[in-house]
């Protein structure tokens, strides 16, 4: 142990422990313990979601932040901000549920989707004789020759990482193998009944869902989810940006780290799969990953410094093949990782892949596409004029429960639904768990019903009259439960229906543009395709009817769940699919909102309630949705 | 410092001391702290070349391996074996020049040739506008459009390292740059007036030469030369082979080791020549190395297992182009390391090289060409028939000093040439020194004027009445100096004609099979290259005079120096060099010498000592030898 690292803090329940030294925060050790607490803000002390309980050891006082951010009651339990607090001593820490990140909901598939192959990794099966002093051919030279003659290569080059591996193989397994080849270069060598296989994965800002797929037929082997690692460091991606610019010390540690935890989190998911699957490692022949153009960059260790400020420029939005060593990923020797391509700003690869998996560049009818997030992309297709145009609009992390009151993300006792009632409320939560905060589509129910029942009026404003609303820390608030989240009761406040007001003057700011760019009204819109896991959750009626999204009257609206991962399966396995994610990228226009004439006045109209009608038909909603 | 590594061990006069634990050899030490100590047998206590003094200290007593290997004057000396002689307290260790590798000469360069360049790496300048919240594309693609546009680039990607580069490349030098392309992919930036770098060299089992390269003009900028730092584990290929074999505990930790020692020569031997040509180390666009089978196994990391036993099967014999980062080299980015293809057995890279280099498959006459060493290469080519045929013999490491009573590597102090008259003996030193030992050429010389003098007669036994003939541990021997190699005087003995006869009976055998599987008569033979260092420091009459090479009647012998340098400097340039040497590979046929029919035969004759006629007119010896 380094000698100044001579304080030695333990975890409960999580049951982990660490030493570090003098002037390290709770959450600095936490993190170097690899346990994921909550922190929206990055370890600032602005969002004070890593309330934790200091069980026994000395810690620095409390201090304005924690007062400020903790509840009365909070302080009355002894609650602490992970992120403000210090130890002078050996701790023993607790950390209570809702302030780890590893129970949430993932949302690994999106609907079915037909994804037709055409293979981009081949294999060959190879039977060699054995080398003799007649003919010591190379093993190499053999093989080529031999794939040559049996199956018409031309050229064919290896990787080195190939060249490695064959003497062991064919030695081990009596001169036969199966050779698994990329274009014109082998990569690898399988035993002689090995299947090529892929590794998809959708790399969101919160979220990573991944799939073991059989390259050959485009079946699905496996499939598993985590949460991104990184949110440790900040839930959305500037605090991470943040983190790895500010971080930067030798040979970019920062970022280093944040591209290691992915990479890590890549390597036990690949484990895991293939460990499923019954396959070994090396039978990864090819992987596809999609993500947003700062999670790419923090991936693939990019410069972000660019990035994260005006004019917020991309290293790179191009496609990219990279081996998957270079990334320190586990799998065929000379494998690659396929980066889709960005199209510009922060509308990276994983909104390509959406619009690959919704074929939305490939319809006849003018469509719209909407991944509802922190940011939420969205893209318009005008198929008469093969026009297709793709913006970003910033629109805050309260869908993922952060910034709000009582928020949370979409984990086990989080209020997913509620119904105002004329005798009180009604509401579901995640696992039917007791209820101990609210998640998004809670948050969206709940604003709807506040509005439907005039509990909030047209600017947003709380009726101070009505018996559940009372004054609190952010204005005023209704309270939805009387218990939960340690006993306070779970509330909206005037806080939180300000910062929906924000996303959807943001997004309806963001769709006026599109609109306006493509020279389409309102009534031209056709289909509204919402991606995404948090879009699928959602109740698109009350999403309606609290303006998040515009009432179209002639479009059917269609919720698809995960379609970025369907889009990284489809290009995994497909060399026509790559080339349409290409052709998408190539084509798309990308459209700066910030710099859009008139993004204010938008802006300001859609944070606004009143819109033209409520509608009150819940049935059916994947469908056409009537008045 | 580990606990167990409790031994202080310094050697002078080179200044360096190192750690060690109880049960390592001075040699081990040695090694450990760089010191290249000569070992041809690799530390086996086989040679008797790495005699050392103890000045200080205890060690192990002398053992049988060193009264064998040691002379009594050395013994009286207090001369050890450091591979043989352990410290059992700290040593001052005392190293003499003579078992010191630092000191030899090295030949860079062969004959001069023209080198025409056929660019594989393009430069092209880049004046970008900077980015604005308008117009923020992404750096790599704004770098494209630029390419596409005004270069008429199409499908241009560009190199993960490439990409990292960029955004600070251009940031720092106001968005002008000059992008390096290969092929279709950008491989890395440098400053606007950057000129894209080569470096190319050729590893040898002995020796490296190295050259920096201006890959648009071809022009040498810079050149260097090192031993080969392997040397230290072994004189010839098997005893590294064998070490890295034998060596492998965990992830092949002996192979590991000597493929970095090469790799950290070649980054020593970049870093000084692009100091001195005072360019940037990111402006080595293209490396380009050749090699032995072996050498590149060694060099690449490849598997040497199947390498090293019966029927000597190498990984690959095919051309590869290898990231330099996958081999740790200190290069632009993406920069990529071609290795020359090779034709089979351990005919490889270098000798791909020298017949690029002599335009052997080009000619219109029948050529032999030989590359003399401890393997000799040689190929025949029958340009009526378009026939190239390549083997290599075993010719033992005579030539290098090794196995020879007084034999020396050719460093300072070696005896290059002799002359015996009637009145002794006449000799010339490597830097005029005061003489110690022999190099291959004064044993060459020496055993032909012995032979001209009939003190050896046709078997190769010494004349035992000859005056200055005696008995010694290595059979009779006839002494050549009163006074050098440790005051015992320098002589050639009975044992040393018999490894030079073994050379000869290797060679020949080569050549005769050469003609037989081609169908040639010696007198259709009407050229005779003669590549390599050594080969350019032999007398050619004397060569010929004791049947070291045949005497071909109708052919011009020539004496080309490193053409495997110039090959891998053409290679380096030119892709059109790069496509003949890959179809010198594909159409070379491979002969494996030992299952040639009559072997043994020409084996035995190669080794007797009449030749023909001798040859006494040494003028001219560049071109056609008259008899």
């Amino acid at each position: 142990m380094p000698e100044n690292e001579k304080l030695h803090i333990s975890f409960s329940p999580v049951g982990k422990s660490v030493n570090v030294s003098n002037g390290s925060s709770v959450l600095d050790a936490a993190r170097k313990a690899g346990i994921n607490i909550t922190s929206d803000c990055g370890g600032h002390g602005k969002c004070g979601q890593c309330r934790i309980m200091i069980h026994k050891g000395d810690v620095s006082p409390l201090n304005v932040r924690e007062r400020t951010l903790l509840s009365e009651k909070d302080i009355d339990d002894e609650y602490r901000l992970a992120c403000q607090c210090k130890p002078s001593s050996d701790l023993k820490v607790f950390i209570p549920e809702t302030s780890l990140l590893n129970n949430m909901r993932l949302q690994l598939e999106g609907n079915a989707y037909r994804i037709e192959v055409d293979q981009i990794i081949k294999s060959c099966d190879l039977q060699m004789d054995s080398p003799t002093l007649k003919d010591s051919s190379a093993d190499m030279n053999r093989a080529v020759d031999l794939l040559k003659e049996q199956y018409g290569y031309k050229d064919l080059t290896a990787d080195i990482g190939a060249v490695k591996q064959l003497p062991g193989i064919m030695r081990r397994h009596g001169y036969e193998a199966r050779a698994f080849i990329r274009y014109n270069e082998i990569i690898g060598f399988g035993s002689k009944d090995a299947v090529p296989l892929g590794f998809a994965v959708d790399l969101g800002t919160t979220k990573i869902a991944a799939f073991l797929m059989d390259l050959t037929t485009g079946k699905e082997l496996a499939s598993t989810g985590s949460i991104n690692p990184q949110a440790a460091y900040g839930d959305d991606l500037m605090s991470r940006l943040d983190y790895a610019i500010h971080h930067a010390g030798r040979e970019n540690a920062g970022l280093c780290r944040l591209s290691q935890l992915i990479r890590e989190t890549f390597n036990r998911m690949i484990m895991e799969l293939t460990e499923k699957a019954g396959c070994p490692r090396t039978d990864i022949a090819d992987i596809c990953v999609v993500g947003n153009t700062a999670m790419t960059h923090l991936f693939l260790d990019l410069p972000v410094g660019q990035l994260a400020k005006s004019p917020y420029v991309a290293a790179t939005n191009l496609s990219m093949d990279i081996r998957a060593r270079d990334l320190g990923l586990s799998a065929c020797p000379g494998a690659y990782v396929h980066i889709l391509p960005g199209i510009g700003g922060f509308v990276g690869a994983d909104h390509v892949a959406m619009i690959l998996a919704g074929g939305i560049e490939q319809k006849d009818i003018t469509t719209l596409g909407v991944d509802i997030g922190t940011n939420t992309e969205i893209v318009m297709w005008r198929p008469d004029k093969s026009m297709l145009v793709s913006l970003s609009c910033p629109s805050g992390p309260a869908f993922e429960g952060a910034h709000v009151t009582d928020g949370m993300r979409a984990a086990n006792g989080a209020i997913e639904s509620v119904k105002l009632t004329k005798d009180g409320v009604e509401y579901k939560t995640i696992g039917d768990a007791p209820a101990i905060g609210l998640c998004g589509s809670g948050i969206i129910d709940a604003i709807a019903e506040l509005y439907r029942w005039k509990i909030i009026g047209d600017r947003g404003r709380f009726d101070r009259e009505n018996k559940r609303v009372s004054q609190g820390r952010n204005g005023s608030s209704f309270r939805l439960t009387e218990t939960g989240k340690n006993g306070n009761g779970i509330v909206i406040s005037q806080k939180d229906v300000a910062e929906i007001q924000l996303a959807k003057g943001a997004i309806n700011a963001g769709i006026e543009a599109l609109l306006e760019v493509t020279g389409t009204s309102p009534d031209m819109v056709e289909e509204v395709i919402i991606a995404g896991a948090f879009g699928s959750y959602i109740d698109l009626v009350n999403t309606i009817n609290i303006g998040l999204l515009p009432y179209f009257k002639n479009a059917a609206y269609k919720q698809v769940g995960n379609s970025a991962i369907v889009g990284a399966k489809m290009a995994l396995v497909s060399a026509t699919e790559r080339k349409r994610s290409q052709n998408i990228a190539a084509s798309a226009r990308y459209l700066e909102l910030t710099t859009h004439h008139n993004f204010s006045q938008q802006f300001a109209r859609g944070m606004r309630f009143p819109v033209e009608k409520l509608i009150v038909n819940n049935k059916n909603k994947q469908e056409r949705i009537e008045k």
